[in-house]
């Protein structure tokens, strides 16, 4: 049987994942990034887990037909170059190359949350869909488009930073330099910003004694807050959810997506975050667009951009 | 010389051409559209219309090789159907297959906003730019997206409405149902609304004497007032740049364009509205996107709609 390999680079892991032609997970194997080490030695170690995967998985290299890679930063897919990458500290890397040169075989990289969207799109929450706008909710908010199985690329394949957007009345200072970005607020850091600001000015929550030092304070704990009805962490989701609404509420009818698809971490809020975001976006987006519009959570989470990236590859074999 | 038609159905003209297959006008007839009479009539006249132009510019019907429409609407370009207008009160009519019998010819329609940003995009002010983002500023606002020449249509072709999201502070009613768009503001019925508002809670202005009937008030009375250095008329000018740059926050990071065209009469307002919504965009977008992207006015203006009808009439012909 002929296989592909997907592998989702993070800067914290790399999961390599085995799957047939049709996306379906075979066997994954998953280690450290150690990004600190340089692009040589990452790339690298991508290479031997590729060997390590097919091996454990009982098959032969001389199945697999390509590889697909999801990384984080600016990616010029069809020179396979990842142009910066903040995440990894990354710049100009020939990634698609290099890692063909190491494993005799073809190599496609693209976007880690364009990847991630992809396999959802093709093979999860968004199958059926043709008209699927993702967003990934983490450590920062991304987004990506996917119609009728093409990727949106916009100029540059910068199309899908919905996370950078100013938002009215907001003044939190965000890493990319500007200020009161939607990421600061939408995104596992700014669920646990809101809190510990929240805190500091005086406000009432059992979240208060939970660390010893505010800045440990996690988007994990607030969710643990609002199912003990903890009324900053209920306020912390409600804003979160209003906030990403309004964001949605420009692309939907720019995009007329058939199905919205929350990933990442945020897919994990659950309710917590899906009913304040629904309830916004009904009032702010015209019935035409909600009428057909479903609102959901991705499937395969941690998988997504494996699957994604498996398929991406196969389907640059072919094109 | 094989040649095409274009024509640009709007609620009050009817605009023909006749060009060459490089979208090169050679000649234009223009009739109103009495769109009343109801859609046979209409479209006999422009069947009508087609012949018309081909003899007054001395050619034969034989050199055209296919007609395209822009037509204000939802439609189906692929069912060659107005699935719904407002505009001219028509629900599911099969336009091109109704003016392809009159006609013997292949005919073609789409949405008047998405041909016009094609003409624009192959032809016009977005020339040599990879991923243009249009917008059409006129009694209401629309959007449209060509990157590599391809239309991005989103779901149900509904892809583009980026008038139609509720502006924070805003509660000017809309007439499609939902309070507060941005077309509410930005475009020439909001920018006239705007001004008659500011009149009527009691601002001194030098358009305060120019209609005995405040509603007669136009956005060319703006134009003219805020010339003549009236600060309602500058206000207004300012804040309708502004909630632009608002709207166009969200989609340029989203969609990455190289190049912003302002289209339709909002065109005309030339630098009133240029400069404010550039000042915005710069505070508001950020330099990755700000860096590359250049904000212009469309080109062809009433011919835009004209030209990228026939040029995308002779793209369906060869796909």
């Amino acid at each position: 049987m002929d296989t592909l390999i997907g592998i989702d680079l993070g800067g914290t892991n790399i999961v390599c994942g085995l799957s047939d032609l049709e996306g379906n997970l075979l066997h994954m194997v998953k280690l450290p990034t150690e990004a600190e080490r340089g692009s040589d030695d990452v790339l690298r170690k991508m290479a031997d887990m590729t060997g390590l995967l097919v091996r454990q998985a009982g098959r032969d290299m001389k199945s697999v037909r390509a590889i697909g890679v999801g990384t984080p930063g600016f990616i010029d897919p069809v020179r396979g170059v990842n142009k910066f990458s903040s995440n990894l500290k990354w710049e100009n890397v020939p990634m698609a190359g290099l890692l063909s040169a190491m494993t005799n075989k073809p190599v496609f990289i693209n976007n880690d949350v364009k990847m991630y969207m992809y396999g959802e799109a093709l093979k999860g929450a968004g199958q059926g869909h043709p008209c699927v706008l993702g967003v990934t909710i983490g450590t920062g908010l991304s987004a990506a488009v996917i119609h009728n199985g093409d990727i949106f690329y916009g100029g540059d394949y910068l199309a899908g930073e919905l996370g950078h957007v100013p938002i009215e009345g907001n003044d939190f200072p965000c890493k990319c330099g500007m200020t009161g970005c939607l990421e600061t607020i939408v995104s596992a850091t700014g669920i646990a910003g809101q809190a510990r600001r929240g805190i500091e000015s005086g406000r009432d929550s059992v979240m208060s004694g939970w660390h010893p030092d505010l800045s440990q304070l996690t988007a994990a704990d607030v969710s643990l807050a609002y199912d003990m009805n903890d009324s900053l962490a209920i306020d912390v989701m409600n804003r979160t959810g209003k906030v990403l609404a309004i964001g949605l509420s420009f692309a939907i009818p720019l995009v007329s997506p058939d199905v919205v698809l929350i990933g990442g971490g945020g897919a994990l809020a659950g309710p917590r975050l899906f009913r304040p975001l629904q309830e916004e976006l009904a009032r702010r987006v015209h019935p035409m667009y909600m009428g057909k519009l479903a609102v959901k959570p991705a499937m395969h989470n941690e998988h997504a951009g494996v699957i994604g990236s498996a398929l991406y590859a196969l389907k640059q074999l072919s094109d």
